[in-house]
């Protein structure tokens, strides 16, 4: 590689950007020159851990003229108003899911974008995950026949992580549906090869001190004639990671044993400010740094949004964290991925092959809008009782 | 027990009798007395086995004096018309899955068997398995709250294995909707313990030699609020089987490395008669007699329909071979289940309760015809492209 690395502002060092961090600081392609976010602490913490500037606003870090992309990770309310800015500014932008909370939103922010001849991606999602697109590339192979049933199913502990206020409050963006169904919707998606027609929901809100959607069970079928069945559950019961050996969302090598650890450690707090501060806490700036991610041991296998089983005609494919486990009409076999070099790799790569190759990227603003309106569906299909067309 | 066994007559030795002759071997409370069956072999092997009488007809066997109840496991297409002879004859029937293809049918059924007094009992279905049984006390225990979501997988090679021609037409009630949809319909009914409101399906007919339904995905509401999602893959590629340690449906040990075996077995049959004659030869009669089924391993575990998932409002149930793993808000244990020392022992359980001791059976005509119901709605669903209400 001879080119020179992206300039990347980042604007919000929350939980997202924690997510991202180990994937900043071993991507070859990628540096980070700039931030915005109200916290001090992790303002300081960034310039100190890579020399760039800190900025007051989203606007000056737009206006730096050594910005060449953004990684927008403030919370989702903000995505609209800042895309519009970054995308004024003619700087392309990585918005994180869920690209916004209204379609009109969305259509706001691809507009901007579109003016300004900027990329604009939304990610990361788990639809960037290797094995995911691995499954997809065995799916056009052809050696399958065509996608015919998708069934995805995960269940963690989401709900008892701590949250800001608005986050357990779906008006403003909170619960499940919002949060994770983008992960699980895009990757369905993706594996489908086709735009989603119609959503069957049903959603669960069922402890009333985190009135939110936490849970969420819907029936997607697609343009080509697939269809998925879609679980999320997030109160901390069940957890499939139990079928991945044990291998969580980040790659990382999880402990069998660790059930209900979320739940006990909410309990230490007792008002919402305090779960605010805590999840500060786990944010970016005090015990994540650079250096903490530098140090962190790296990821035995790839990100993944747990059980996905794609049915084809002629074949049935699992993808699993480290690999895909093909099951065909004589026999079965497991195609191995080599455990990754830098974690969610496959997001920088994207973005650098829009900005630097002008390769249109999968995950542009219209395919992140897509995902928005099956959110909304899901929600309408549930509150409704009925078969939502899209 | 100083009650004298329950005497059995049985309309019907193939495929699905054999499956019950473990249970009618080792079950202290049943005795087969009579059979009937156009099959010379098996009907002679019956009387070998068990000193019975072979009956021409089915009316025949009705008449006999000698028998108290039927066991009536004939094709579908005849389950409409067995069943009311049986009943004018004042005998008790145990019917299996589906009760009858048509709704019509399954009215006429009930509406002879409340006419002469005696019991209708639909199974086996694996909603009689002792593993979902315990789960439904689990949730009625109140530990857990209300029933909320259910997710049901079931991968198998049920395509592949031999069959009768009308097996593979679907309007014969041929195909995984009418044959394997009832057990997953009624175990996912039991644990929601409601009645179902709305069906959303797409099925699968993926194989033009096999030109009936391989698969299905549906998602299904009830009266209670809770939602499912059921998918059944009998197209011989994934085994769920793998997430149960390889304990197959029968509670048996499998082999893990028996992938695409009943494909291989199919390839050596040209014509459809010599399938049938395949089928035939492993049904009872030959191969399988009662002596066979006394040498048989005894099963390491209950029987299952594959993977089951129940999300409950402060706990997720997941029912086992060999028990119900638990997944409460602090704790997760297991509850396990003694192997079984009868297998399928709660389907005479529940007959003879009903017949001895006039307890109202659960697998009732009306419970096997709310299942039909459920299937047909399915099949509209996936034809109609839409949600169909119940
Ligand atoms: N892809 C993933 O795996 C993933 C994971 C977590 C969050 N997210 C997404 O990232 C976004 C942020 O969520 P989070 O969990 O990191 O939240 P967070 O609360 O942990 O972090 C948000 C950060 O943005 C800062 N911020 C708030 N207002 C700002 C503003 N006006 N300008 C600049 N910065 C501002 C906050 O100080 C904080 O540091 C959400 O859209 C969320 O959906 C994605
Ligand atoms: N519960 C289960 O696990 C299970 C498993 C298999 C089959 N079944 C059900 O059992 C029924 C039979 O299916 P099968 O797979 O055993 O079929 P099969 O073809 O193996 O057996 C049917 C038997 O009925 C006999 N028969 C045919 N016409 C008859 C008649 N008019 N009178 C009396 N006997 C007659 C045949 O000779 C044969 O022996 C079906 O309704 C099926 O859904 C249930």
């Amino acid at each position: 590689m001879t080119e020179q690395p992206l300039r990347l502002g980042v604007v919000g060092l929350g939980r997202a950007f924690t997510l991202m961090l180990p994937t900043f600081v071993r991507h070859p392609a990628v540096r980070l020159v700039a931030c915005a976010d109200p916290r001090a602490v992790a303002r300081d913490c960034f310039v100190h851990d890579f020399g760039g500037r800190a900025h007051d606003t989203v606007q000056a870090l737009c206006d730096d003229p050594e910005v060449e992309a953004i990684y927008l990770a403030s919370p989702h309310q903000f995505h609209v108003d800042h895309v519009q800015i970054a995308a004024r500014a003619g700087k392309h932008v990585l918005v994180e899911k869920p690209m916004a909370l209204r379609l009109e939103d969305c259509r706001a922010m691809i507009a901007s974008a579109d003016a300004a001849g900027v990329h604009l991606m939304v990610g990361h999602s788990h639809s960037f995950d290797q094995p995911y697109l691995t499954t997809r590339a065995l799916i056009e192979s052809g050696e399958f026949g065509a996608v015919r049933m998708i069934s995805a199913l995960n269940c963690t502990d989401y709900l008892y992580r701590p949250r800001r206020p608005e986050e357990l409050v779906t008006a403003e963006g909170g619960g499940a549906v919002f949060s994770q169904a983008p992960h699980q919707v895009e990757l369905v998606r993706l594996l489908a090869g086709s735009e989603v027609r119609s959503v069957r929901a049903v959603t669960g809100i069922w402890d009333s001190e985190r009135p939110t959607e936490g849970a969420y069970t819907a029936f997607l079928t697609f343009a080509n004639g697939a269809a998925a069945s879609l679980t999320y559950n997030g109160y901390g019961h069940f957890d499939t990671d139990a079928l991945s050996s044990w291998i969580g969302e980040m790659g990382q090598v999880r402990d069998p044993d660790g059930h209900g650890s979320a739940r006990r450690v909410l309990r230490t707090v007792k008002m919402a400010a305090e779960e605010a501060a805590l999840k500060d806490k786990r944010a970016y700036g005090t015990t994540v740094t650079a250096a903490t991610a530098r140090a962190q041991t790296p990821p035995v296998a790839y990100n993944h949004f747990g059980f996905v089983l794609v049915a084809c005609e002629r074949g049935a494919l699992r993808p699993m964290p480290n690999g895909v486990e093909i099951y065909g009409d004589d026999e079965k076999r497991f195609e191995p991925l080599p455990a990754p070099d830098v974690p969610r790799r496959e997001v920088i790569d994207e973005l650098v092959a829009a900005v630097r190759d002008g390769r249109p990227p999968l995950h542009s603003g219209r395919w992140g809008m897509a995902t928005v309106e099956v959110c909304l569906a899901l929600l309408r299909s549930a509150a409704e009782e009925r078969e939502v067309r899209i």
